[in-house]
């Protein structure tokens, strides 16, 4: 069955004009790399904020956003044209719940990518959240071992709710490296790599807003608390992850089979039950049949089978 | 050992005359019913700014709020008073880590009050949070084990960083009236409570906003993106709740040992270890002793006890 040809991208014209020349000139340059295809995906906790940041990029309310509703189990791609370029976007379910990590909502966003290839990845998380426990490391971990740890050098952090006033007796500067160095660490330790490793090669932090009250610019644009016209920003860094060097994330049969290193012991499974064979349950089998020739019956339990005062 | 004497409520004076004249006049009301002290205690998950809420009441920062570190395990007692009424308050660390009820906090939290008698529980969410999950569900059921259902008669629902502005397409008052309205729900199901009854005796919900960038009024108080002075609005409605008619919460050696309703099976638990020893274990321990005395010792077994040959 063929996909059905992409739409053209008609929501870049809803950006002001500057936005819309950034974009443009982005994918241009996306363009002269020969690349003509960006596959997003988005990943995240429920709630954060990735559904609507999708929709900001779009300039169209293709993702459904409800507030006070969990999404569904399912992913959701849409697919867009402009000047012979395809941009793939995928939406995923938030994959916690009730404080457990939803492995069932992996399974199917696994599924659901099964020979696509993941250009770009969004870790999506609040700029205006003030912990991070170790259920949040979880998730990280749980996304590395689903897609490998490839993934995170195609990844960026976006942080939502960026125009935020920060709690008293911080500066919104103060509050923002604060933050993005506790989800940046979370996010090392789950994914599981050194620190030199990490620093060598950074996760590129953006920041995001998508309430309809975003200040703009006399041009229009969306922008950020220090003036940053977001959504080019947020366009330029996925251009810069694109174009790193690392290898985009293939989703094939192998990757979702594994080998997962968290179970790598599995192929040992059948030696284990060979030796437990031959050296344990031979034996106990051995010393039960002497046992049962040697037993004499209780009344009571040849009484309930029928055979009172009988001998086995 | 005698209690310290507890300080003069100097803080009050750092708010504006209008809101100082409204606690006042308040304060005034509970003393003309007889009441003159007030225990509140404050519950809540970690990072929802129960700390904040209260320095806000107090106008004073006497709890530490530390945006991005959990706070310690122990609860922090703040004592003050003004024209012979004591207000004590109590703030607790947020009870989940890591998707999981922190249970040391919660026993910690419990041997605190011990002795203490709770007049008002402040149970505090963020306003601007789109999903509950059943962990929420769960750190309410949890309060309902620790200090009995009747907690909730004497309970508000504060809802923190009140001045947000909605995701788009939702009126203020609409995110406000489903959020709150998710929030109670939970809060329902979590404490055991059934709809009729949680609807004949509503939990009050009260609006705060803790940031030093909380819009004021001409007089200069804080003010609730609908005009309501935040600060008198959280006392009123605490006069209301301990003027409610239901009796205050005393944390006594009885209500911490228990009867929990939720292992009421343990009284059956020596009943059942005794009916365990006289049908199953002695009847076993008869038919071991028979094996042993029937069994052969494998040779290698013997052999091994340096025994090889021999009978036991």
């Amino acid at each position: 069955m063929a996909a059905p040809l992409p739409r053209e991208w008609t929501g870049i014209q809803t950006f002001p004009v500057a936005t819309q020349n950034k974009l443009v000139e982005l994918l241009g340059k996306l363009k002269g790399d020969n690349v003509d295809t960006l596959t997003i995906l988005v990943m995240g906790k429920g709630g954060v904020g990735k559904s609507s940041t999708l929709n900001s990029l779009l300039g169209d309310r293709f993702f459904s956003v409800s507030a006070f509703q969990s999404e569904g189990l399912r992913p959701i791609m849409c697919s867009r044209t402009r000047a012979d370029f395809t941009l793939n976007i995928i939406d995923t379910p938030g994959i916690v719940e009730g404080g457990y990590i939803n492995e069932q909502a992996l399974e199917i966003i696994k599924r659901f990518l099964l020979n696509k290839t993941i250009d770009v990845l969004l870790f999506v998380e609040r700029l205006d959240a003030y912990r991070v426990d170790s259920l949040d490391k979880q998730v990280v971990k749980s996304i590395t071992e689903t897609f490998g740890k490839a993934i995170w050098s195609r990844s960026l952090l976006v942080l939502t709710h960026a125009q935020l006033s920060p709690p008293d007796g911080l500066s919104y500067e103060d509050f923002f490296a604060k933050r993005s160095q506790a989800v940046l660490r979370y996010m090392r330790l789950g994914a599981g790599i050194r620190r030199k490793e990490f620093e060598a090669n950074p996760i590129p932090v953006v920041l995001v807003e998508n309430s309809g009250r975003c200040r703009t610019n006399d041009l229009g644009e969306k922008i950020l608390p220090d003036g940053t016209t977001w959504i080019p920003n947020l366009v330029k860094v996925i251009v810069e992850v694109v174009s790193n060097g690392s290898e985009p994330v293939v989703v094939d049969q192998q990757l979702i089979d594994g080998p997962n290193p968290n179970n790598w012991g599995k192929h040992f499974i059948p030696l284990i039950l060979a030796f437990q064979y031959f050296f344990v349950i031979k034996n106990i089998r051995g010393r039960i049949k002497q046992d049962i020739k040697n037993e004499r019956i209780p009344a009571w339990e040849l009484r309930d089978m029928g055979r009172a005062n009988g001998k086995f």
